[in-house]
């Protein structure tokens, strides 16, 4: 795509202050016929009596110049396609199936803050989730966002309260850039107890918004913004969802986007897990514990493996076989003679006393008199059955 | 299969005394020719100087109908294929992939307890965890046997302390029979703190080995008894297990056996859950969260469906769509007149004014002079976004 001439970009202003984010008549005659066509004819739209309609009286009033000039003097600027920062996971919305009649990539977005969007989501993960979190939540969501963040991987979220908050803090503890994206003006602070972290985000990251500065939140803004947190990222990880949370909304935009859904689990008797759980149980979300999880699953095929965690080699793991397979036949509790524990270990008496003889200087069993037993420390541990 | 005569009965008898569990050179061997004609065998078997070998001095030795009076004197009977109360479904374990070179479906099984085995393990599910448990775990464990006996579904486990006797209490608690299965002889208490538990359990349940009376636990012996955990059972839930734990050797059991493999949730902090995640994360097993779960799994297909969560319809829910629209365009944070709240939903100011009427009556905004904005209750919900 060619970069947006003036007119174009004056036209998408024009068409976002217009327009409610996801708007699919909009977006798509967007599309069709390109944003000044659609503002010129907009303009002229006359109702049965011949009067301009309401949306031509709008845009006779709207001055985009202005608009882009007012959002400068707050450190906002509007990206559209085109430009070299707009980032072009983003378009993957126009052909992604509408969500409540809802949909399509946004006509531009206001940005906030020094970074380069394209460059910032070129690598990017979503972290979201309740609002209502639990302190566990918070923790598995602060530690992703920074693990994610040593990994190279930028952290996008919606600067709620609870797990958003966490992720993008994480983030920035891990030095790596976090994007937060608002459902009301990139200038307001929503929620206004989060304003001092919105002002770091756009001082160092980023803060986006599909609708201007100024502009409210509202319930319809929230659920659009969803889909752009979801089709900036490569997946989403969902760290806590009550069954009705928001964050389901954002991990259904990832689903139909074909991006990678995740979620942490917790305990079962959580209900801010409950949402995360049925994802997982419906095989809608993949299970991940960690970063090194979501990186397996959001890097390239073969790289980013995730490394399967072992417990530590143990005595046991390191005999001969013939020392393993006696060690296993002597008994846990009580003491057992050499042809015993032959017969149960399948092997001659004279192999047998040569194993545990061995087993015997390796501090495996014990010898009283004649019989022999599991030393203290093989019997005593927990796990595996011993 | 018809019921076994006595010749057959004590030849397992012998081959069970003789052989270790899951030693599948004898298992095929009595496949193959039957029991009674490979105790002859065995019993004339030579070494290469024509002296009769280990195995058939040992058989020698034996005396199967004692062995069974003196069973019978501890309570224990011996079951095998062809007496009515022999599960079927162990059988499977003749079809199934060895594991570490054992397996196979057992000659017979020392059980100890008043219920009929094979009616009681008709319906039964396997829960099985780690014996160092968190109190989370002992918890779901406890609930989990509970809900599961109170839907009819047998418990079965292995006794040992944390997530296994939880299971068999909460079952107990819940009224349903329960099966433990011992690595060593029914009469004997493994652990020993589990006395009590194991002789509740034989007074008015069922307790099971593959071992005889008196024999003593040994790794391989818990090895081979996990297989018959899984095999009674349609399914396995492992409810705590830490990344090596001798819970996933009964989860890798479940698994050959093509039977349902479930994993209980828990914190990603906690070790103990760590090698459930692994199991869910690797799309072996099955995420749970609680016995409605497992019986949609291990239920006929259609029947035993689990609810699907859901939250309680709002008000927002049980309002008139054009109502609702108006709504979600009623600022979350300050007020707004009508003319704006108008142009955010896509509706004429009319309309927008009917249904602000109307959302003030049903106690969903607030007018203030000619601004609207939303009641408190709305806007303090904290899932979904507002």
């Amino acid at each position: 795509m060619t970069a947006p001439d003036d007119r174009d970009r004056l036209a998408r202003v024009a068409l976002n202050r217009l327009a409610e984010p996801g708007d699919l008549r909009v977006l798509r005659l967007v599309r069709e016929v390109g944003a000044p066509a659609l503002v010129d004819l907009l303009r002229e739209q006359r109702d049965g009596r011949g009067v301009h309609t309401d949306v031509a009286e709008r845009l006779h009033g709207l001055d985009p110049e202005r608009e882009l000039a007012d959002a400068a003097d707050l450190g906002i600027r509007f990206v559209c396609p085109g430009d070299t920062e707009w980032p072009a996971q983003l378009d993957a919305l126009d052909r992604c199936e509408p969500l409540d009649r809802q949909g399509g990539a946004p006509v531009g977005l206001w940005v906030r803050g020094p970074l380069d969007l394209a460059a910032a989501t070129a690598r990017a993960v979503a972290v979201v989730g309740s609002r209502s979190a639990t302190t566990y939540g918070a923790d598995v969501a602060g530690e992703l966002g920074h693990d994610l963040a040593q990994a190279g991987v930028t952290v996008v979220s919606g600067a709620a309260f609870g797990i958003d908050a966490a992720a993008h803090r994480g983030c920035l503890a891990g030095d790596g850039p976090t994007v937060a994206v608002l459902a009301c003006g990139a200038d307001r602070a929503y929620p206004a107890g989060h304003r001092s972290l919105l002002d770091h985000l756009a001082a160092t990251a980023l803060v986006v918004s599909e609708v201007p500065p100024g502009a409210a939140p509202t319930r319809n803004r929230f659920l659009t913004r969803n889909r752009l947190i979801a089709a900036l990222s490569l997946g989403t990880v969902v760290v806590e969802a009550a069954v009705r949370s928001g964050a389901l909304n954002t991990a259904t935009w990832t689903a139909r986007l074909g991006r990678v859904l995740m979620g942490v689990p917790g305990p079962v008797t959580s209900a801010p897990s409950e949402g995360v759980h049925e994802l997982i149980r419906c095989r809608e979300g993949l299970l991940v514990t960690r970063a090194a999880h979501v990186l397996e699953l959001v890097g390239a095929v073969g790289d980013d493996l995730a490394p399967v965690p072992r417990a530590e080699q143990t005595l046991r793991d390191r005999l001969p076989a013939v020392q393993r397979r006696v060690l296993e036949a002597v008994p846990v509790v009580r003491a057992a003679g050499v042809d015993s524990i032959a017969r149960t270990g399948g092997l001659s008496v004279t192999a047998t006393s040569r194993a545990l003889e061995a087993l015997l200087a390796a501090g495996a069993v014990e010898r009283r008199a004649d019989t022999w037993r599991l030393a203290a420390p093989m019997a005593g541990r927990d796990d595996p059955p011993p």
